[in-house]
């Protein structure tokens, strides 16, 4: 099923909200101007703007209402990219060459920056306080969670509860902030704003544990991203976690490669042995079991053609290639 | 007069400000809490607290009110300055070491945006939806300043206009949002608002105009920065654009230092020739307008213990060697 199918229910105003997206383009200084729409008109699936029209659906929806929130949520997610790529001195993204590739670091970090206040100039336009207080907390996780993880790059003694609270920091926040959102925005009553929680909860996970396995079996022309770039930043996945389960002798090529801290051969190596093993098998089931989670939890909405997209993006995130 | 004395209606309240910020380093993580103090409990003079508070001084000024954005305005600075020596590559802020020295750029990237979305959770906290959306404001003038002043490093043909333009966005913006605060939140009347609002524009502008005379005339002792620092990133202010239209000759060191984009040279020779000509005094002559212009609109405010310490801060920001 193509993604495209899944958000019917709001693809009209998914169309408007990506036009709105380049409106925040037009800015006085060119330079500027010109940073953000290469920025903004780049790549991306639109998972999270997707995931707020969607989670107010089944709700009292509102475009109108609903508009800042789909556009704030995408461009902070824009903003972390932005400023991971640069710390990551990462060359590609989308197939294209990343803002920090093209302008430099200083442009990147304060481009970030400029979006980051963008996002709250557009929650702001809520007026709503609940909704408005969730973007500082999303961002505290979100970079908090960085933090820390930049802190056990190359460490080899990492608990599955730690990745697992890694990618609720790094990618499932975020989701939240997306559904509560939408059920906030759309009145929902406070049981309805907890199931759309949760189920942002679980896809979050469930998508990034499939992205961190992407890594691993994707091809560079999918992605638009180099493969093996996690193991490259030091960071262990869940594919690395289970090679190192299955797999501890001295010559494991994980641990070699985070010993060394370096070495393109071990990467490869790594790539190939996950490939050639149950693992990634393994990973789909622990991802598949989130998307259960995800889905089982919807199960307490009216069944409208809202939850059923809602449920097809969940077995859309585990099925796709990029 | 010492910076004590001028804050004296509001000294009390300061001190609970000071104490409020250390609390924000109690988080879980022990690395992230060691990287809040060493950032939290620093130099910095804490203009913009004070300004917050003494905003609030004639009107209905309630700590318990003031106390998140008399924090959030110092965040926001420091997040700012993080982001902008990770930038500048500067190693010395305050006499000691900056967070990108000790840490790298990549923990300064994610700390300054670690204490952005603090920053948005402090001013979230008043409930207020007004000054609610002075922050996001506020970061997109400092930051599209930056991107704008960015393009135009080692750029010779700026105009006046354009310095101005530069400092509002550099520093004066955050010093209105302070002001304004603090006055919308001890409910000023519109015009009382008003009033701060210029007071705040006129004060910030007076304080960049000291800052930049210090960076030629100061000690790095008096300053705990490098003397010269903003020639040596190709950044034109008062002091040079004056130099130039002085010495229009191809001698002037500072069209060398721009036009090779290098020479340490040529910054003690415009140092050297600023501190030896009438350059110094203009500039303080610019600099007292807008100290004037500042005072003179808070005449119109009742004559309390308040007014006068926000006339007497404008004095100290005038005469300060630091």
């Amino acid at each position: 099923m193509e993604l495209s199918d899944i958000y019917r229910p709001v693809q009209e105003d998914l169309t408007a909200v990506q036009a709105e997206l380049k409106s925040i383009c037009q800015v006085g200084n060119p330079y500027l101007a010109e940073l953000l729409e290469y920025s903004l008109i780049g790549g991306g699936k639109k998972i999270r703007p997707i995931l707020a029209l969607l989670s107010a659906k089944s709700y009292n929806y509102n475009i109108d209402t609903l508009m800042p929130i789909a556009m704030a949520v995408e461009l902070l997610h824009l903003a972390t990219l932005m400023h991971d790529d640069t710390i990551d001195n990462s060359a590609v993204r989308w197939g294209r060459p990343t803002v920090n590739k093209l302008w430099g670091t200083e442009q990147a970090v304060l481009l970030g920056d400029y979006l980051f206040a963008q996002t709250g100039e557009l929650v702001a336009r809520t007026d709503n306080l609940r909704v408005i207080k969730l973007l500082p907390l999303t961002l505290m996780i979100i970079t908090s969670g960085e933090i820390a993880q930049s802190q056990s790059a190359f460490e080899l003694k990492q608990a599955r509860k730690n990745y697992l609270h890694r990618i609720a920091s790094k990618t499932a926040a975020l989701f939240v902030m997306a559904t509560e959102s939408g059920a906030i925005l759309s009145e929902a009553p406070e049981e309805g704003v907890e199931i759309m929680r949760e189920y942002g909860h679980n896809l979050g996970i469930a998508f990034q544990i499939v992205d961190d396995i992407l890594d691993f079996i994707g091809t560079e022309e999918e992605m638009g991203k180099p493969v093996g770039s996690d193991l490259s930043q030091g960071t262990l996945t869940l594919p690395a976690m289970l090679l190192l389960e299955h797999y501890p002798g001295k010559d494991n090529p994980v641990k070699q490669l985070f010993h060394a801290k370096d070495g393109e051969k071990y990467i490869s190596q790594a790539i190939e042995q996950v490939r050639n093993s149950p693992i990634i098998e393994e990973c789909f089931e622990v991802a598949t079991d989130y998307r259960n989670r995800a889905c089982r939890r919807l199960e307490q909405l009216p069944n409208t053609e809202a939850r059923q997209s809602l449920c097809e993006l969940a077995d859309f995130i585990i099925n796709r290639r990029r």
